[in-house]
């Protein structure tokens, strides 16, 4: 099988949601930290897989949302994995600069942390210089 | 603002989907290791902020599923957080034994490497070991 077929086979057999979308954890493969997760259509994995470059579809935009188009906070690929069900997509990625749209580095500071509301990160980086 | 209160409130502020659910990425707390998504309604939330043992919602059986009820592998609840956009929730835990209901450590895997389909972990638990 060549490697475009078996690429093809791969998104073939993934399980897709009722809207034809798959959750995508996107995770910094060096250090582990779970930067977000966003959602993929077949044409979004398959964008990804052939430039290295993460490329997500935006449910809100209805349209693929290449990472980084707008900010320049791209994603590199490094792998990508999924799981035992075939229904979620974890991307090993290498994050170019913050992944939030609020500067941070991940979208996850929101926590309760000991029975107590807590953010845990600040901006890194104010988004009025991500998005101008 | 009462601990009870504030629980409440967090359940409240967070997005649902249309079947009231939202995804829940487990990560090992000290390894980093991502161990499984898996889904949560708003009563999985609160059981699982109230006992410390994480509490998912079962899509398929269309109940809650206490993670570990069946094969002993539990998880216990170190920390929850939420993202940016408060439609995903990326709970810290202490995995008991594998997460994985094929023995497995964690889900994920299956990956395309290097541009090659891989399977990258082996079980550590046989899977009629945690279901006899």
């Amino acid at each position: 099988m060549s490697k475009a077929d078996k690429m093809a086979s791969l998104v073939f057999d993934l399980k897709f949601n009722d809207d034809g979308l798959i959750p995508a954890i996107a995770q910094q493969h060096d250090s582990g930290e779970v930067l977000m997760m966003a959602w993929m259509n077949r044409d979004a994995i398959a964008e990804t897989l052939s430039s290295g470059r993460v490329c997500y579809y935006s449910r809100s935009r209805q349209k693929l949302w290449r990472k980084g188009e707008s900010s320049g906070q791209e994603q590199a690929l490094r792998e990508l994995r999924w799981d035992c069900d075939a229904d979620t997509l974890l991307i090993m990625v290498d994050q170019k600069g913050v992944a939030c749209h609020t500067g941070r580095r991940n979208c996850f500071f929101n926590a309760v942390r000991d029975g107590e509301f807590t953010i845990i990160a600040d901006p890194e980086v104010d988004p009025k210089e991500l998005y101008k």
